[in-house]
């Protein structure tokens, strides 16, 4: 979800006042953060609260789906870290106008995306009030192998690649997206994830993150990028893939022979591309069918959602 | 916060849908759910949302003392679990009415009482919208001793006694309580807590809610329960304490001579008292200074805020 510009100046705001802490592994600014606890060192946890009338209206959603992608997002932000869900708080204020079955519908969503996680429900705090309608859902997971896939990691000559598609998906995909949980998992299994991310800001602006946090560039074939059905056929396909955002897709560097074997293989259903290089630069490049280069901003476009 | 009646009923359905998971060694119920995961055994976690024109009204109460009370009101229920508070996660919804100089003011008041309690601020989620304010706080904790305080544990002969006094929260005590963390774990080092809750819905509702919990009775004696200066000179002083609620004092039992020592050492500078005994009976009695019975339901008065 795009953001405000007095949104970005309060959250770099609080990020500065959220100082670290020796309790924080990976602190404020990764997809999630991690926390060493006493024995238990591999805590991750993360938040997203989804509001009427800005990320969701109704009656044109559903609220089964509210409640799904209320978890989903989080879901999504745990797999960009490699992680495992594990268990779920919630905390809702309801409008009075919507009733309990809206309440029941919508929670109901939540829970069947839980059970297809084993997500456990551990606790909630529900209001009824006279405002629009508020889910906030924050979800704990667990680091799997060594250590968790930070933003940080990408290193010059590493591939980057994706899985799925992008592009148009408010469209529908938004509500319904799958999140990449178990294919972050085997790609943790199988290769050495150097940065990872998921996509929602959008795949130029999440790409950005990434070079930031690692201090590298990037080139990217435009004609590699995976389009979705949904935009294929827009007046400028490959503008829409870059710069829509809420794919949930995991954006990821790895090296080349990792990348090779990753092609080849394809280790699941959700498709693999390979749609660029990590490069020495600190420039963002997007190279076409000719091979002319063009820079290529965090948001090439304005897109108004 | 007393609550509407649709308010229970919605959460009772959502409790008896977020099924038992064997990750959950306590589940929703309790002050906090405990969490058994891999290699970390004790995780606590509750969640707690304020909402503007329900929780607070702008501007009678300052932007810090609702970002401190979001915060507040979980270090309460992780002491009433008798845990130690680690970090904590944070998303709002700010009104666009209001600006940046109060969102700023609010998340300051919430990192003072995080510093002070040495919790991390681990992640948040900022959006700014045409609603009412909500804050949302979820808080993370880990078990000290061998097991985390429930409120099943109270056996009948144990002494039932509280921290503080009680009654007239709302004129002023409700935002700046001190959350009885401190004072939690030291009680859980120097005795065997059977039983413990932090008493928002009220003294006897929240006295109710371990009696059902533990399956015993009660007496408690009028003439011992501390009331606070703020409601000394009502016309029922007892009512009030007994009644009114948001007092975030600790509510515990433990056996007569554990009891009897804590009454004589006073071990720290919050004032112990001995307010009643668990009975084997299922009834919950107040005795007043004649000796006279009478039945202590769990919310013996309306009271509306």
């Amino acid at each position: 979800v795009s953001r405000p510009n007095a949104e970005f100046s309060l959250i770099d705001w609080f990020r500065s006042q959220a100082s670290a802490h020796d309790r924080l592994s990976v602190g404020i600014g990764d997809d999630t953060a991690s926390l060493r606890i006493s024995d238990c060192n591999r805590q991750l946890v993360t938040v997203d609260m989804l509001l009427e009338g800005v990320h969701f209206r109704i009656p044109d959603v559903a609220a089964a789906d509210i409640g799904r992608k209320a978890l989903a997002v989080n879901l999504s932000d745990i797999a960009a870290m490699a992680g495992r869900p594990t268990a779920a708080v919630v905390s809702v204020a309801l409008s009075r106008n919507h009733g309990t079955a809206f309440a029941k519908e919508m929670f109901t969503g939540l829970k069947t995306l839980a059970d297809e996680f084993d997500v456990a429900i551990a606790g909630g705090d529900t209001n009824i009030w006279d405002g629009p309608s508020v889910i906030s859902v924050t979800v704990l997971g667990e680091v799997t192998g060594s250590e968790p896939v930070l933003r940080s990691g990408a290193r010059s000559g590493d591939w980057i690649m994706t899985t799925g598609s992008f592009g148009g998906s408010l469209l529908g995909k938004h509500f319904s997206f799958q999140p990449r949980v178990t294919e972050a998992l085997a790609l943790h299994e199988t290769v050495a994830l150097h940065a990872m991310i998921d996509v929602s800001d959008g795949l130029a602006a999440d790409l950005h993150h990434i070079l930031d946090e690692s201090s590298v560039g990037a080139i990217i074939d435009e004609q590699s990028v995976p389009i979705s059905d949904a935009v294929k056929n827009d007046k400028s396909p490959i503008e829409r893939a870059l710069g829509d955002g809420e794919d949930f897709e995991l954006l990821f560097t790895v090296s080349d022979d990792d990348g090779q074997r990753l092609l080849s293989n394809q280790p699941f259903d959700v498709k693999l591309t390979k749609i660029g290089v990590i490069t020495e630069s600190n420039q963002c490049q997007l190279r076409n069918a000719s091979g002319r280069m063009s820079d290529l901003p965090p948001r090439g476009w304005e897109h108004i959602f």
